[in-house]
């Protein structure tokens, strides 16, 4: 327990894809990875949402991950693999396992919507977990699936698998609703999707967060989790509603292409969404330049340099 | 400023309206006020989701706030009275601030969904205000209404209003969105709207809580509020947890039968929900029953004696 | 049987009430009645959606049936009884039958959302069906209540009810999945709550539809169920698809206040509808009239007066 | 368009695809494929929802696709090809085009779904229908996406492109709310999703149907197709009903597990549906059973034999 407790705490970035003309920007993913090794993050999301892992071929998610497999340095990896299918995910999780990763993370099915209900979704991960060596991680996230969430009652039984080890909540209801019901001793780690709860979401016994933000700031997003573990909450609180509030400009607003805006502006390479995704008009990318020189600038300066 | 931010400091009861054979018991409704008058709940709120104020007639409202007025001792009292038309929102509003009471929690429209866009609320809600002397309550509960929410730049507006001094938020999104982005210098004021998010919204900011679960468990309800205030944050997440716990069972599974339910076993009055709303079986009763015994006597049995 | 066949065949309209400054304009309904009486529209329905029953208080309810009964003429007249309880709905809906009126639509309870299941359902109307002696619609509406649905199999039960005696369905896929399910010896009428899928439902079998257009247009709408039952459908279908589409322009854009517009545009009056339903611009409504003259004067020009 | 027009006519089956322990049974799609030659059927849909294509990889949609292109006689073949991305959609796109078949059906986008405007959609489906030679069909059906839909203002433009030629719309809105509002000169045709509704849309001018049921009754499908064509609208209806029934016992039920148990019932080798999905109990099956003998031996004995 204690070796997966310790790898899933502090902060995660769901690293963004780079695309040019809707082209795979290998260089520019390079190019993050090895500015991100440099910070305090825990470690990385590969082929998560803001992965945009939906929008591209199997082909070019193995190509993905073989950067992340070269540039990865002593991060903690999380991969997504979660298809519609148990096979085709349990076929994705071995060869991210063969891969030398870490975790895989697993979206619930959502495209039969009517027929995905508690059974459907416990029989779902428990073939994956049985099936595979790799360790799972749950991944609730109703935003991106039409609503469809892993039950609480489902999440309690799975949380008991010697092979599920936690969970990635994306929707803001979860993490409370999940944690005051886990029981603490079980080897079930909780990460909060959001930097918009990921706060709150410590209180109750989170393990860690895995923000879109840190793609962009993962310095002010580290900072948050040491404010947290060395009982500074007012600092903390402060620092929760600046990056709520960036968060809310940015991801919140703009989805992963606003994500690839703000590293732009900090110094990453963020490179396009692939289409339809638009990428944000110049208007649109200079008021989050200004939000995010604004909320830097209050009462936080010298803690956190942008970009980390 | 300071004034309404005392007054709406604490937890809120959101006060129960009991009916037998359908009919409205307002002997046992005023035993339930004398209770909890003893109790340290900061007040109450009179026809909320809770009461039921939706299941009852105009007239049958007015008797429920005439036991309110002589039964509300030194307690603060909301009164819901928010209809689908300004018109008749204002009309019950006025009638409250004769009756004596201290604010109004007036919830979103909701039928012409369509038609209720961020325009529509900002107009809804200013017009109120600017036509009432009662100070209001913004009430956003999108599982009441189908999903209609207050978006956030509206709040943001209305917060600076005169005579809007907070929010009763029982969206489980809302108190961290909204906490976030209001300027702490303004006289708004946010209640968490559930004990599913009431112990971190006070991490965030919110100035207390309106909890179904302190019709039947006062007790517990105020302590989680003083361990806050007390820095006694180890304390609050465990009582925080429990509290979650049950408030899932009875509220969050049952709804209001299940919270008059609760307060059966507890020492309370709660009768029966009105028709459609069904009263529980037997066997469910009994499992919140042994729900609250054992959340109760785990382990903090001296700080709280069931029923405050 | 017969006679619930004969009295629910044809068109109705779904009144609106005028308001003048949030005032009642109960003038202006009369002057409506009037005019409507004079057209070839089996009845009317009081109080319903498009009659904005939500958004008046009981006693102003009242006042609108009192025009009702002086000026209904010899018109089939349905009223809309649904509240939140039971007790309300049967109290309402005594009230009616005492008024003379010839029968209830009851729409479902909505705001305990996730408590109102089948069972809650089937409960509901049941009661009210044992307890009054004026015949029951149910009334189905998703668009206004959040969601919430008459499921297929409690439909059917209810069908067998003997004062259940047909259903409003303002959903455009109830029409199809009940018509194909009912059983046709039942004395259970289906009325289309739309003009966007009044004509295809008639070809299921529906009775008959209620029609909001019909406050604007009573003339055009009669006309096609006359052109259905005279089995003349290629004029059926095309004036369908011109209806269809202003149906979409006025009710499908704006609601109640868009059919308000258009009764003023064809020599009714609308008056506006009660904040924070907003009037329409001067500029929508021109685009309205300009919608409105251009599908009268396409192909059908002799045959549909405005206006009726 | 007249081209268009005749190969969009009629009823096409969008052909499941047979799994075996989750593997690929591509013996018994060649086996249906012969048997639905000889039926008649305009055609079918490939790699749709009842295909299973999201639970499939890129692979093994190339495996299925080749028995497509050696058993599809001379049936008109769509073929699903719509991703998540533009260009994963044009890949694949051209991939179809380049194997010999007619149109590609391509599903809107919905994992981003808060950036899915209508701005969004229009550029998706005109940048694919400008970069591919094979006529595009829309494909509508936010049962599967969690509630995206093409705005009908869209489609109204889209319609107009040269390459874009038609739709599938699986929404029961659909049909009637687009085929109002389709100037019928273009070049544009439009298919309804499914069974309980396939009969009222042909009235409003669809030009066929994608329907599930065809899978396992091909014959009564075709049969309705028709009578309408013929004019018999009396024996229509009564069909329409029991097909709808049926549909919704099976399809309705149970999705595409439902369609495949009945596959088996009547002659085709329908398979397991992929897991997570179940396959149906054999109380399921036999109630399945049981309602397609009732459905068919009621009054229509000699006009269909099952199973085509």
């Amino acid at each position: 327990m204690g070796q997966n407790k310790n790898k899933l705490s502090g902060v995660f970035a769901p690293v963004v894809t780079p695309f040019r003309s809707d082209e795979l920007a290998l260089d520019d993913l390079r190019f993050n990875l090895r500015k991100l090794d440099e910070t305090d993050l825990a470690g990385y999301l590969a082929l998560g949402s803001n992965g945009e892992f939906k929008s591209m071929s199997d082909k070019e998610q193995n190509r993905v991950l073989e950067v992340f497999a070269e540039e990865k340095d002593n991060k903690v990896v999380i991969v997504g693999t979660g298809c519609e299918s148990t096979k085709q995910t349990i076929d994705k999780s071995k060869l991210v396992f063969e891969m030398g990763f870490d975790y895989v993370s697993i979206l619930t099915p959502s495209y039969f919507a009517r027929q995905i209900d508690s059974g459907t979704l416990r029989c779902y991960y428990e073939r994956i977990a049985d099936s595979i060596d790799i360790p799972v991680l749950l991944y609730n996230a109703p935003g991106f699936t039409g609503g469809i969430e892993i039950p609480l009652q489902v999440v309690l039984d799975l949380s008991r698998h010697p092979n599920i080890v936690g969970m990635k909540d994306s929707s803001p209801v979860g993490p409370a609703k999940f944690l005051a019901c886990l029981d603490v001793e079980e080897d079930f780690h909780v990460l909060a999707g959001s930097a918009n709860f990921f706060y709150p979401a410590l209180h109750l016994g989170a393990a860690g967060g895995v923000l879109s933000l840190a793609n962009a700031l993962p310095g002010p997003c580290c900072d948050i989790y040491q404010l947290f573990t060395e009982g500074k909450y007012d600092q903390a609180k402060k620092l929760h509603s600046r990056l709520a509030r960036l968060n809310q400009a940015i991801s919140g607003t703009w989805g992963v292409a606003g994500v690839k805006a703000a590293m732009g502006i900090t110094g990453f390479k963020g490179g396009q969404p692939r289409h339809p995704l638009r990428t944000l008009s110049g208007e649109a990318a200079e008021r989050i330049r200004k939000q995010i020189v604004n909320e830097e600038y209050t009462d936080n300066r010298k803690h956190h340099d942008i970009g980390g």
